[in-house]
Order: structure tokens, then sequence, then C-alpha cells
């Protein structure tokens, strides 16, 4: 590991099954960015108590997202897999960036604007948690946070912070850059429209053969015959087909411009692919499931890593500030 | 020490130099009550972190306000005297009751609500501060939190949020009574009007021989003449006879209705009997300065106290929630 490698910060929310749309958008691209960054995967547990109030579902999913990463192909031994809550000075700068923001400033974030808009009894939580991810984010001295285009925002508001806090008490803090996360445009649902959690239409990513089998059966197309010629840039199959379907693609393109291929067949086809290609992380997902225990050492291993980096800068923020 | 002895948690804030309105209505009573109870007192720094932006104000003010306690008599054998930015567990209880408390629930609270009538951009930590307040209470399971009636609304967010968690999580935490502090009706400043820093017209309790005389001498009075009989109870000087002047008081009083004595004798007197009541305290003050480093050692003790206590509640906390 070379002193030049830069640093990446990225947050995960246990927040149940991931599905395919949650893998390519955002996880696999983690995996990828391992092998180049100094990389902090911090579980977002803290985080989930804004929305979770059920404790053993709480404990499941944070067990449950690192077995998922750890199943995906992350290392343990090049990336600090953590959980927020096993580092305190995550919640103490949040107390500390508390005090130096605004609340006009934090009423402009766009999560807490939604939410209000909604016109919901909101929580605090959820009022203040771009200040917690300001803080998730400046302990670690990252120079890219890999976010989605819509969690930019957090990347601005912690740049912001940062900025107001070495205007008052000092340098301390690196102004960190967001890394855009790929968007794949291809990953709609089963029913047409963006896969999200929220419209039901997901394809989880560790589902078994046969959910497997019966959700791809499930997705929606029009009603042409096997023998009709068909738009393949129209049809739901083939967009999975695209992510999945690596060498064969061109000849099932073929035959749906052809009229030579049925919805039916064309699902099938799509199962095999998909299939192989999930079942090695399905069964790494198996085997590493029936480990709990080393799964619990190695978040153990990467919290008392992660607390010595972050307790180190903690240090000099507490110096700067007179605690 | 009972097992049947009760608990109380006090914070402090550090806030410069106590005067004597302080001594009287709040710090006093606190070394009055470690007789009867367990007590633990907790220098609010993260609390003060909502006003003061210099780092050495901070750090000073933090031990300066440990040595004003030491000095009146607080006993660290007794009391668990500690920073509250030593023991992490705070902050993270804040976050965990940040996401049970309502934002509508929150702005009714008045400290924010004074705040932001002044229209001034009110920090996010004097919006949530009675959340980390209702944190700092409810780690230490007191039974009672000493508080002056402007302060009691604090204790009723910590009890609602303790109802609320115990409602959604299971009894985890005891309601705390709120310990009215006695109202030291008589403590006017020198200018008649309430003692208070913000009106510039207070005494400090440690103020040497020199700054004493002084300030008593520059004590607001009507212009009667020495010969005047004088109503004692709208008399400035005669209020704080009242509270140092022990023996002599009916005597001072007769001389103030019969006409027989001066402002300048009655301040006179009164110098005497304060400089009397506040010498001990002033030189046990000059003392315990000259050895920072025992305060210091007194508050690593504390803290490590404070958090063998807190991090024991906050486990269980975690367990409730699942983290």
């Amino acid at each position: 590991m070379s002193q030049e490698q830069k640093i990446i910060l990225s947050g995960v929310k246990p927040t149940g099954r991931p599905h395919i749309g949650n893998y390519f958008g955002a996880m696999k691209q983690f995996v990828d960015l391992q092998t180049e960054y100094r990389s902090f995967i911090m579980i977002a547990d803290l985080h989930a108590l804004t929305s979770v109030t059920e404790a053993e579902i709480l404990r499941r999913e944070t067990l449950d997202v690192a077995i998922d990463y750890l199943a995906i192909g992350l290392d343990p031994e090049r990336v600090t897999i953590f959980r927020q809550s096993d580092v305190p000075a995550h919640t103490e700068l949040a107390w500390i960036f508390n005090c130096l923001t605004t609340m006009p400033y934090l009423a402009r974030a766009h999560a807490f604007k939604d939410a209000e808009a909604k016109n919901r009894e909101v929580n605090v939580g959820v009022f203040t948690y771009p200040i917690l991810m300001a803080a998730d984010i400046l302990l670690y001295d990252p120079d890219l946070v890999p976010v989605g285009q819509d969690q930019k925002q957090h990347v601005e508001i912690a740049r912001d912070t940062a900025e107001k806090f070495n205007r008052l008490f000092g340098e301390v803090f690196k102004l960190p850059e967001a890394l855009i996360l790929d968007q794949v445009k291809t990953l709609i649902g089963l029913d047409g429209q963006k896969m999200s959690k929220s419209y039901r239409n997901t394809i989880p990513l560790f589902a078994d053969e046969r959910e497997l089998k019966q959700l791809i059966m499930s997705i929606k197309t029009d009603s042409k015959s096997e023998t009709e010629a068909k738009n393949p840039e129209e049809c739901n199959v083939f967009a999975l087909h695209k992510l999945f379907s690596g060498a064969i693609i061109p000849e099932v393109k073929r035959r749906y411009v052809e009229g030579a291929i049925g919805y039916r067949e064309s699902k099938e086809i799509l199962f095999e692919q998909m299939n192989h290609y999930l079942e090695p992380l399905r069964a790494k997902r198996v085997e590493i499931a029936s480990r709990p225990d080393e799964v619990r050492a190695i978040l153990a291993q990467g919290a008392g890593d992660a607390r010595a980096v972050a307790e180190a800068k903690l240090a000099k923020i507490r110096e700067a500030v007179g605690l």
C-alpha cells in the first residue's frame, strides 16, 4: 500500500435484503473501489435508528449487511468494515458540529424538506442526520466519498461544515470530494418502473433459485406472440439480459428483432444467465452466514481499526475546540 | 453509604467567574446535598460549545469550575465530579433520543423559543441541547435533579423521553424528579436589579478583598442622610447583610429603622462580614488552583467513575434498541 493511496469512506444503511439494483448501483462499485483506494465501509446502524424501532430487526440487518458485502467480495484484509455505533467519536463530533451549524442552513437539506413536505411528525434524527453524516465522513480524512447523485448534498454539507470548522478553529479537516457512482440506467424492476423496495418490484440479490425463477417469470411484458418482431429496448426482460447475459446478448437481441423468441423463452434464458451469475454469490453468502462468529470477529477487528483512526482525529478536534 | 441512598445529578456549565448569586442559588446547595445523596456533578463542557468558540477559554473555564466547586467544599471522595466530554455515552444516547423526539415537541422548548424570538441564527446545538441534557440525566438513573425553577422544563423533557423510550423498547429508565432549588429572593445585584452576569451587576464569589470592597462601596442606594430613618427592606446593602451578617443582622436593622447608620458605614460593616465569610473560600481556592494537576487527577478519577456507570447503562440501552 503506497503512501499515495487515496482514502474513501462509504456508508451503508442496514435495511434488509439487497436487490440487484442496490448491487449494481452501489455495492459492487464499493467492492471494485477496494483495490484502488484505502477503503472504510461503515454500517450506519445509528442512522438506521431514525426509522427502525425493532431491536431484533436492527441487530439482524446490521449483521446481514456485513455478510452481504463479504459475500460479494469485500476483502476484510483490505477494507475496514465497521459498525458506526462501535465508534463513539461519530456522535461526539456530530455534537460539536451541531454547535457550528445554523438551523436555517440545516432546514434546507433535501431529505428533511421531503419528510416535512409529507407532513409526518419528523423526528429530530431525520433533521440532524446530515450532521452525523458529516462527522462520519470527516473523522476519516477521506479524499473521496462514493455516493449516488441523490446523496451529493450530504458531501456538500460535510465540506461546508469542515470549512466552517477550519475557519473558526484552525485547519483540522481535509475537504472531501463526492465520487458520483455510475447510475445503472437499465435497472428497472419487474413492473417496468425503477427497481425499488418501495415499489415491491425488486429481484433480491441473494434470492434462491426458486424465488429467482418465479420473479423472472413474473416480469411484465407486452402481449406480442413468439413470432412477432420485438423491440429489445422496450422490453423489461431484455434490460436484464444486458446486465447478465454477457456473450449471448447479441444473439438474444437478434432473435427479438427477427421475431424468433417468445417472452417465456427469453425469461428462461435470462434465468439461466442470472442464476449462473448469482449462484456463486449466493453460495458464498450461505457459507459466510453459517459462520456468524467470524463475521462478528471481522466487525470487531474493523471497529478497532476504525476507532484508532477516528480517535486520533478526534483528539485533534478536541484540542482545537478546547475540550 | 446505604443502598437506600438516593442519587442526584447536577450539571454545571463552565461560564466564567461565579458570583454570589450562583453560589447561594445553586453551588452551595449542590455541596449541601452531597451529604445526603450519592451525587454526580457534571461539568457541561459540551453544552458550553453552543456559545463558546475559544478553545483556550473553554479549557480554562472547565478547569476553573472544578476548582470553584472544590473550593466551596465539594468532597471528591464523596461526589463524582466529571467533565461531560470525558464520557462518550452522553452524545451517543443523545443521538438515540434524537430518533425518538419529534421536531414539533422539541421546538416547544423555552430556550429555543427565546433564542428564535431574538431572531438570531440559532445553532442546531441550541435546538437539540435539551435532548443532550436528557441523556446527561438518564445515564445515571438519578432520583432527583436539582435545578432552578427556570430549568424545570429540562427535567420534564428527560422524563418524557424516558417514558417514550420505555414504551417503545421496554423499561430501561427510571423517571427522575426535579428538585427545585431554593430561590434566594434577596439576591439582587449592585444596581438593585436581579444579580446576573448579563446586567454586569454581580459580586464575584472569589473576588479579592480590594475588588470586593470596591464593589460593595458601589452598591446603589437612595440618598438618605446618616440620621434619616431607613426601610431596610428597600435597601440593596441590607439585602446582602441578610445573607452574610449573621448575628449582627438585628442590630443593623435596628440602626436602619432608627436612623442611626449611614450607607457608607452599612457598606463597611457588610464588607467586613462578607470578607469574613468569603475569605476562607477564597484562600482555599488559591490553594487548590496552585495545584492544577491534582484537580486534573480528580477529574480523571471522576471521569473513570462516571464512565463506569454510564457505560453499564448504555450497554442496556444498546441492547434494548438493537445496537
